[in-house]
């Protein structure tokens, strides 16, 4: 299940200096001595103005679909979001095949590609739209056409939901290269379902690390994966940094697409 | 795969009575025997059309997600159909639960309900919309404002893609309930994916009863499956009557989800 | 999840006439005016033992992934277990394609046939072993050779768990074929998973009668499915009579297989 | 599926000095350039053979469920594998927690651990056992009391086919703890089905180091995983080492599954 974060999620009255002031009364009140937030870089935003108001010791484990924290190579969820996602297209490309149909398939991300860029790469998408690159529609047309002149008249453009109106895209892409064009929009069920084994060992990783920091009295860190290994990185360094995508993946894409 | 059709498929010549005739002197041109159409309504049309200028021996085997084919209880892929968008909303009622959020999860359908009834009784949806029954918003709103009256915020409702655009359904569901509506388009992958167990089971079967009425020398049967037995009806009979959804399901849907 | 019977499962004071008598009273002491029992052939025995000793009205819902109940064409979990075989056969038919090896695959079933029969027709099963049939290895080594010599090396042998030591039937047909031929136990993955869309909605349906039954004061009764439509038949005839397996199918499975 | 190699695999006749020349010959004869050799360990060994009588460049993509291969972090296909056994013993915990039962799951590795570990380690198998660590039934046996004196009476234990008679030591867990014992082979299954989106993405990336290399004219060299980077190492090194399991993650295993 998409986990929620405790004390933080659905809060709004968290995003004031009182309900974080609020808060932290309720950790010393209740002799709290560590507290694990599990989410994504607005959890871990939070987390990081409640470390200003208490002593409690704060640990943040990496927990998004998005994958979108910075010092970390990958966040709890992600691959099964990926797995979610790719199994899905695999279905969509039967149709998409036999009835010699362009799809554009819409994956989570509504400010970050990472998700779709794993997923189109994974599926071997036509082309991935991704809201860190200037969405350019003529090249979309022209990769579109230059398949249809070599024969092959279906095709997957995977698109994070960032990009735009995926809807208003796939109407643009019919009008300018008379492909037969499809929308389909993968949705919540990225964000849940039975988690992948990377995701539950992962998951298992990061809670041994975070339960290792709190016990030896360090707080104010985000448990990492960085090439392969188990770390930890300070937590207000990776809420002040944004995590950058691979764009070099962005060209093999096309490589691997023709 | 989503299957189409030998000849009929996509192909808009064979919509005019020339298109027909054509096909029909390909069949005689080539010596056919016989001819298995494969599809759904529109395929077994065409098909009775067809039968109309050629001696060669029609026979239909219904295989559509739709399950709209008059004279038999299920068509080859519908079982496989409803398993795609029930897992899929496995994973959707686990966000649903955990954010208190009501989805609107639109499953195909253009003309009939019977993909969005099975899914929507098999899920314990709170309200299943279909095409075949008024759209009562109203009521729509009742229900949702008393399972939230119960403490019960999360909800499913099952709609097939012909009750309307589910968009503007959602978003007046939100705005005349208060609750916080989402919306999932379940999509393509439903044609697509590796079919159930039962779905290849009636596809042997009614194979079988194909070949066995064409090499028996008999034509303009569509195989069916009836009360649990094979069997088969004529071509005219499932074109000319419309199959009717068992409304009393809709009933037990009700007293499922309470 | 496999689910168990109130009070009977796993009790083995249950089987004696005290154990019966026992539970009659706790039913008696309690009030218990209804009473639903979950399970197949061997509960429903329990079931009817208790009838005996006690007023509270017993309603039996068939659910056992063997489908061995009589007066029922379908249990809850049937499906299930077999969309599970099936899918493991379909991994395991990779391998078999790409090494040219024949698979012993043994799927539950120690004294019926269902289970091994549904999977084997659905997979399209070179040969399938149930226990109503005489193992005839000579003829299994037929269909192995027969196949060889037409080029397929590989096959699928489905083996209900009941036909004998299938570590041994794959060590003859090695040893008399020359085939290379390995042993695949699907195994205890068979009575778990997430339901199908079936099973749901057959438990549902189930459900529903049981309920109708015993409010409107009908006991002694297993609900059941009988050519697509819910009905119900007396617990004693139930208890009575064996379940036969349609023989004709295992013609069909050679039709299939070829 | 899973792949053969070219050329070298099921080839006893490769395994002598004659064939791997005359394979030389043919790729000369053929005026191959370049040969990738996908596979493990062993298609490694043949490779390197082969590479001393060639003057074809080889590289090889480690692609095998048993992940090891010296040099690369993870081969091709062993994620895939790992999340066919854990969907797998997913399903077995149903029947283990509602039967009270210890289940004895013996997954593929017949000298090698790195697939049991892993399975073990996200499942939370109460004991791990690999052909790395010798085989101490005495401590299984005590965990299994433990287990039952805190009241837990189900378990998952996951065994490497290499520790040795997986029946017998289900049976002997069975006589030394009084726990009900089942065996469950996961089986060849974990070699076939749709591949994972990281399998299919180790691919794409392993595919194209491969044929960076040859394309710049460099042989002899194994694409490898390192720290999350594409690499590649000398063949003759990646044969001539044995990769390491990392032991301290089997005592991660009994912190998690406590």
């Amino acid at each position: 299940m998409g986990g929620t974060i405790l004390l933080t999620s659905r809060c709004p009255e968290f995003k004031t200096p009182e309900g974080v002031r609020k808060a932290a009364q309720n950790l010393a009140a209740n002799h709290v001595d560590g507290l694990v937030v599990i989410g994504g870089d607005g959890s871990f935003r939070g987390a990081l103005e409640l470390s200003r108001e208490t002593d409690t010791l704060i640990v943040g484990v990496p927990a998004t679909i998005d994958n979108d924290v910075y010092g970390t190579d990958e966040t709890v969820g992600f691959d099964t979001a990926v797995n979610t996602a790719v199994a899905e297209i695999d279905k969509i490309r039967d149709t998409a095949v036999s009835h010699e149909r362009v799809f554009v398939v819409e994956v989570m991300g509504r400010r970050r590609g990472f998700l779709a860029l794993a997923v189109g790469l994974t599926v071997g998408a036509e082309v991935i739209l991704v809201p860190e690159a200037p969405l350019n529609m003529e090249e979309v047309y022209k990769t579109i056409r230059e398949n249809a002149a070599k024969g092959k008249r279906s095709g997957i453009i995977v698109a994070a939901e960032g990009v735009g109106d995926t809807r208003k895209i796939a109407r643009q892409i019919e009008e300018n290269t008379g492909a037969e064009v499809r929308l389909s929009i993968v949705g919540y069920a990225q964000r849940g379902g039975s988690p992948t084994a990377r995701s539950r060992l992962l998951a298992s990783l990061f809670a041994e690390e975070a339960i290792r920091l709190i016990t030896q009295g360090v707080g104010n860190r985000v448990v990492a994966l960085q090439k392969g290994t188990i770390t930890n990185i300070s937590l207000q360094e990776s809420c002040k940094n944004q995590k950058q995508l691979d764009t070099r993946l962005l060209e093999l894409a096309k490589t691997l697409a023709t």
